[in-house]
């Protein structure tokens, strides 16, 4: 994306509300005493397991996808995410009958190839670096001329994503902080579009990898910088898009460093205590909480657990 | 209980409801179309592991401690389920600021007997076998005046599993069915209770493990029969309890056996496909349903997951 478009404003996040509403869930809160007790404040759980295709990104993709034009939406949608966004866009186009291309990577997990294929899109495979993605999609954009929706810089998608919060705000009153997970950006910086016009006095809190801390990196630098990516979390290992950047420097929240093995046992509290699997990329925003007790301390804390896309075959803590 | 004893009727299953509403929790309930796809049906899951205790034990065992008279509950309660109805029992207990005994055979899983400490009630050993836990408990009442709160004959227990059924049917309307699985019993009559009364057209169903499978054969005889219990399911080895043969022999719901291996098919596809953890004795009630595509084809089925105490170290599909 282009640093002349415009970003996407807190307007847009209400736009997108309206739009998807007839499609996504309005997805349920959780408590868990059990889980308040262990971290000394009270948490406030937003369950966007329970979004369809099973993770919040169907947020942004509906709202991409629904407000194409027609003529545009005819010739089809395509991405290379072969994730959760891979789904939610495929899932999003079949809603609207329209075609979807997904270019996914030699490599990439059976299981999220097997829900994408589910929803009717065509899958295009390629070698697997940002290079050859890139080039299988501008092809797939050439021969059909597919829109593209990337998964975290396209504005609608970062508007989609900002309903998380809108939707929270209305299930959950006086929260002091709100934590979410940051990889590509879009729902770190859709969320704090929101907060910024609904409830500034909200602290936005952002849970980031260690082994991929480059939105921590570029917001202290002032500039985007790359990391290598090295952590479990596979929905974190993007690079933070540059709209998402721009966003996020205007706000400034703070990025927590989450090391894996706290993600690990993050998840595994999770389901042990609350009965709710969340994937690593979403487990990683109670980790945030339960490594920095002295930080939220009494506080109303919402935790946004964004997808829960998890293989109950290859558990992390059941590894050998 | 004696077989003179007058049953609980649905009034009580009422006055449960209005006992215990300061202290439980409304369950949510949740809707899978992944797991509707697979069971041809459309499911209507409650989640009574969301439940204080993490299980629907807690209605009984509210109930059984605030009907108790003053004088009556000072002297305190006891009871010798090791398991969920144990830690049920001592929440509510101490919610009432009474005391509780809980008669715990040598072999109790550690965690289980954690959680009963945890909550303040004060646990008696004894050898394995269903005599000494009784011997056992006939010393707490005889030395304390405590009062015995089974686990799931006491008709004030009944009474409070039937509040799980009439919660559900306000939150989703139009079940033809509703499945819950059966041990001793409890939660079995209650709903019989309550589906009788108030939504007659709704069949019961119970699910039972094929390796406890004592309530079936009681119904089919038309008297107690014992079997010796061979199942993973640990919620359901007990036997009939007298006063829930009764209830169900006027109700005579069907009793479908599910083998284990089904059992837990269906707990890792609920984890898998609703990121919901359910104990065996719980998606038992699920794979009733799978396993009989034809019976349930199309209908609009209620399933109670009772409960959500499984240990995320030993998921029973990881086992080597």
């Amino acid at each position: 994306m282009s640093p002349d478009r415009p970003l996407p404003q807190f307007d847009d996040v209400l736009d997108a509300a309206a739009r998807i509403v007839p499609h996504a869930r309005v997805t349920p809160v959780l408590r868990s005493p059990a889980l308040d007790r262990l971290a000394g404040c009270e948490l406030v759980f937003k369950l966007e397991g329970q979004q369809r295709g099973g993770a919040f990104k169907f947020r942004g993709a509906c709202n991409a996808v629904f407000s194409l034009e027609a003529r545009a939406a005819a010739r089809g949608v395509v991405t290379h995410s072969s994730g959760n966004h891979g789904a939610a866009l495929a899932l999003a186009a079949r809603l609207r009958g329209i075609p979807c291309h997904v270019v996914a990577p030699e490599g990439a997990v059976g299981r999220k190839l097997a829900r994408i294929v589910e929803q009717g899109a065509m899958l295009h495979r390629c070698a697997p670096n940002l290079a050859a993605r890139e080039a299988a999609c501008a092809q797939v954009q050439a021969a059909n001329g597919a829109v593209l929706v990337h998964p975290y810089e396209d504005p609608a998608v970062i508007a989609g994503q900002g309903t998380v919060a809108l939707e929270l705000l209305t299930q959950a009153q006086g929260l002091d902080t709100l934590v979410v997970p940051v990889g590509g950006g879009g729902l770190a910086s859709g969320t704090a579009l929101t907060l910024a016009a609904l409830a500034p006095g909200v602290e936005l809190v952002l849970a980031e990898p260690a082994g991929a801390d480059d939105t921590r990196r570029s917001l202290e630098r002032g500039e985007r910088c790359t990391v290598e990516p090295d952590t479990l979390c596979d929905g974190l290992r993007a690079m933070l898009g540059e709209p998402n950047f721009r966003i996020l420097a205007a706000h400034r929240p703070p990025v927590l460093a989450v090391e894996d093995v706290a993600t690990v046992a993050a998840m595994r509290l999770l389901l042990g205590e609350a009965q709710v699997l969340a994937e690593p990329s979403s487990a990683i925003a109670l980790a945030a909480v339960l490594s920095r007790p002295a930080r939220f301390a009494g506080r109303r804390v919402g935790v946004v657990l964004s997808g829960g896309n998890a293989d109950p075959d290859r558990l992390p803590w059941s590894r050998p």
